[in-house]
C-alpha cells in the first residue's frame, strides 16, 4: 500500500449531458460526508473533457486534463457522449476508453447489487439475493481494435482481438483477489471464467491462462461459462452469481444487461482500476434525453463515489474512508428502502436534486 | 420460388445428448401431423455427425452426411457438442458452425415469443407480449477468427472480426424482408440494427451498410441501438422490440439472452437460412447433465419443425406446409396453455415422450 497523504487529490471529470448533473451531486455529497467525520479531506477538482468539448475544441480529452488524472490520487468520471458528435470514421469520441489505455486501468469492476427501494425486475424472489460482480478486462480484448480498423476497396473492414498471457494473467488475478475479500466478508466465493472457449483460439488461451492463475488462489473455487449462457445464466439465476471476469467486449455486453436486473443503470456504479491508478464511475451514459432537466438519478455515480474511498481506503491504509463509503451507502440505501423520496426512474418523482439532498440529510442517521 | 417437389427430402442431424431425444420427438411429430392433413409428405433421412462421432471417427462433419444435407430440401437439427471433446487447439468440434459456412446459412432467425403456459419471467405484465426476432449474420463477424487463430511465442493470440458490404448487405436485406412479412400480419414493422459502431470501424461500417439497404424499404421504419444498450433494453422493454439484425459474436448472446425472457433454452427455435439452403434447431444445446434421461422439453425442436414447414411453404408456394406449421404450433400452445401435462423444464413432470404424445394428441383438435 502507498503511503497515507494528509489531502487526497481528486481529478474530477464531469463530462457531458447528465454527467455534469449527477457529479455535481457527487461532490456535494462526498464534501458533506467529511465535514461530518472530520476524516481524511478529498479537494476535488474539476477537468474538461467529453464529446461537447471535442466539438467545441477539436480535442476530446486535453493534456491538461490527462496530466491530472494521471497525478490524482483517483479520478472521478460522469459520462461523456452526445449524439452526432463522431470522429471522420464514424465512431465517437470517448475519453473514457482513452483514460483506460493510458491510466492502464486494467479491471472493470461492475457491483451489481439489488436491495430494498430498488425495482424488482425478476419474478422469482431469489432475485433479492442477487449481488455479484463482472470484472471486465479493459485494455485489450476487441477493443484492442479500437482506431486501428478501416474499410478497404472491396468493401471489408477487419477488427482485430487481441488476448495476451499478461492482460489475461493479471485481470484473473485482480478477480480471485476480489473473491478472496469477499470470501473474508461472506465466508465463500467463486470466481467465473466467461469465455468463448469452445469457438475461438484467443478464448480457449483465455481460459488457460486463467486456469493457470486460479493455481495461486487455493481458497477460491472455480468455473467456466461460455458467454452465450452466462447471458441466459444471468437472467435465470443471477442470485447464483460471484465473481466474474470476462473479455472486453463480453464485459460491455454482461454488464449492462446485468443492471437490468436491478432496474437499469440507475443504481450501477463501476472502477476501473490498474496497479497506479483509479478511475471511478457510474455505468450509465450521458442521456440526452433527460441532460439538463434535473432528471437523472445520481445512485450510481454516489455508489461509484462510495467505490473510490473504498479503494483510497485500501491502497492508503484509511479505514477511515471506509467508513465514509459505508455511510454513504448506508445513507441511499436509507432513502431508497424508505421510499418517501424516490428517483423519477423508478416512477417517483424526486429528481437529481431532491435525491442528492435526501442522502444528505440521512447521513447523520447512517452514523 | 422453387419447384414443388412431390416428397421433399429432409436430412435429418440428430447429433448429440438431448439433440437425439427432441429430434426423434419432432420426427414423430411431424410424421403425425403429415399422417393427418394428407398434405404434401416429408421422407426424414438420418445421418451422423457431432462430437461424439467425432471422438470415435475423427470427424465431425462426414462427407456423406454434408452432402446429404446439401442435397436436401431442408436440414433439420437437433444439437451437437459434448464435455471434454476438443480439437487440438483446445476449441470444440461443432458441426453446426462448419454446416453455416459450407451451406452459406447467412441468416440466423431467432425468434421470441412468450405464450400461455410459458414461465413469466419478469415482473412486467407487459412480458406478456414478447415477440420478436433476432436475426444473426452468421457466415462472417467475430466467427471468421475461427479455426485460423493461434497462439505466439510472445504469449499473444489475435482472431479478427470481419464485417463485409456484402455479408451485411444480405442480412440486412433479410430482416427488412422479414419485418415485411410481419408488417403483412401485424400492420407494422421496426427493423433495429444492433451494433457497436461508437467504437469499432467494422461497427460503423455495419451500420452503414445496414442504412444503405434501409433505403430499398420504405414501408419499413428503423433504428440503430448499441449492442450493450440493446442487452439492458432486453430486460427493460422486450415487448417493444420487433425485427433485430446484428453481427455474428453479438447476435450469439443476445439470443440466449432472449430466450431468458421465456424460461429458458426449451421454447427457443431457430432456423440458419440462407439462398440455397435452410436449416432448422433448437437454440438449446446437448444438456450432457439431462441426457438419456426423457427430461429434454421438446418444444423448441418442436417450433423448429415449424419454421421448417412454413420455410419450405414459401420457398416451394404450397400453403398445405404453412397450415402444419400453425398446426403444429396450435397443438404445443394449447398443451402448454392447458398445463395438465407440463415440462419438467418448467417444475412439471411430463418428459420428452409424455410432451410429445400429449401434442400429437392435440394435433386434430387444432385444426
Ligand atoms: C461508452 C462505451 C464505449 C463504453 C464501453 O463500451 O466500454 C461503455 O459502454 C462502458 O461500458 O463503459
Ligand atoms: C454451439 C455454439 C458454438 C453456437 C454458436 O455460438 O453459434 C450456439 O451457441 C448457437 O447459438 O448456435
Amino acid at each position: 500500500s502507498q503511503t497515507t497523504p494528509s489531502i487526497y487529490e481528486i481529478a474530477v471529470l464531469p463530462g457531458d449531458g447528465i454527467g455534469v448533473e449527477v457529479m455535481q451531486a457527487c461532490v456535494a455529497l462526498l464534501d458533506a460526508a467529511q465535514k461530518i467525520d472530520h476524516g481524511p479531506q478529498l479537494k476535488m477538482t474539476r477537468y474538461d473533457a467529453g464529446a461537447q468539448h471535442y466539438a467545441k475544441h477539436g480535442e476530446a480529452l486535453p493534456e491538461r486534463t490527462l496530466d491530472a488524472a494521471r497525478a490524482a490520487h483517483a479520478v472521478l468520471f460522469g459520462a461523456m457522449g452526445w449524439p452526432n458528435v463522431r470522429y471522420p470514421d464514424g465512431t465517437e469520441p470517448i475519453p473514457q476508453l482513452d483514460l483506460r489505455m493510458a491510466l492502464d486501468l486494467y479491471a472493470g469492476v461492475r457491483p451489481i447489487r439489488w436491495f430494498a427501494g430498488l425495482p424488482k425486475v425478476l419474478t422469482d424472489s431469489r432475485a433479492e439475493n442477487i449481488d455479484f460482480v463482472l470484472v471486465r478486462e479493459q485494455t485489450e480484448g476487441l477493443f484492442y481494435a479500437r482506431g486501428k480498423g478501416s474499410v478497404n476497396e472491396a468493401g471489408e473492414s477487419y477488427d482485430t482481438m487481441q488476448i495476451t498471457r499478461r492482460g489475461t494473467d493479471r485481470v484473473s488475478r485482480f478477480a480471485f483477489k476480489l473473491a478472496e475479500q469477499r470470501k473474508r466478508r461472506r465466508g465463500q466465493a467463486n470466481v467465473t471464467c466467461v469465455d468463448k472457449a469452445n469457438v475461438f483460439t484467443s478464448m480457449a488461451f483465455f481460459r488457460e491462462v486463467f486456469n493457470d492463475a486460479a493455481k495461486d488462489f487455493s481458497g477460491i473455487s472455480f468455473d467456466h461459462a461460455y458467454v452465450d449462457a452466462m447471458a441466459l445464466t444471468m437472467i435465470k439465476k443471477p442470485w447464483a452469481l460471484d465473481v466474474m471476469v470476462t473479455e472486453n467486449m463480453f464485459g460491455d455486453i454482461l454488464s449492462d444487461l446485468a443492471a437490468g436486473l436491478i432496474g437499469g443503470m440507475g443504481m450501477a456504479p463501476s472502477a476501473d482500476v490498474g496497479d497506479d491508478h483509479g478511475l471511478f464511475q457510474p455505468a450509465h451514459g450521458t442521456a440526452p434525453d433527460i441532460a439538463g432537466q434535473d432528471k437523472a438519478n445520481p445512485g450510481a455515480m454516489f455508489l461509484s463515489g462510495a467505490m473510490m474511498l473504498d479503494w483510497l481506503a485500501d491502497r492508503h491504509d484509511q479505514p477511515e474512508l471506509e467508513q465514509r463509503a459505508r455511510l454513504i451507502e448506508s445513507a441511499l440505501e436509507t432513502v431508497l428502502g424508505d421510499g418517501a423520496v424516490r428517483p423519477m426512474e423508478y416512477g417517483g418523482s424526486a429528481g437529481t436534486k431532491a435525491m442528492t439532498e435526501a442522502v444528505i440529510a440521512a447521513l447523520p442517521q447512517a452514523f
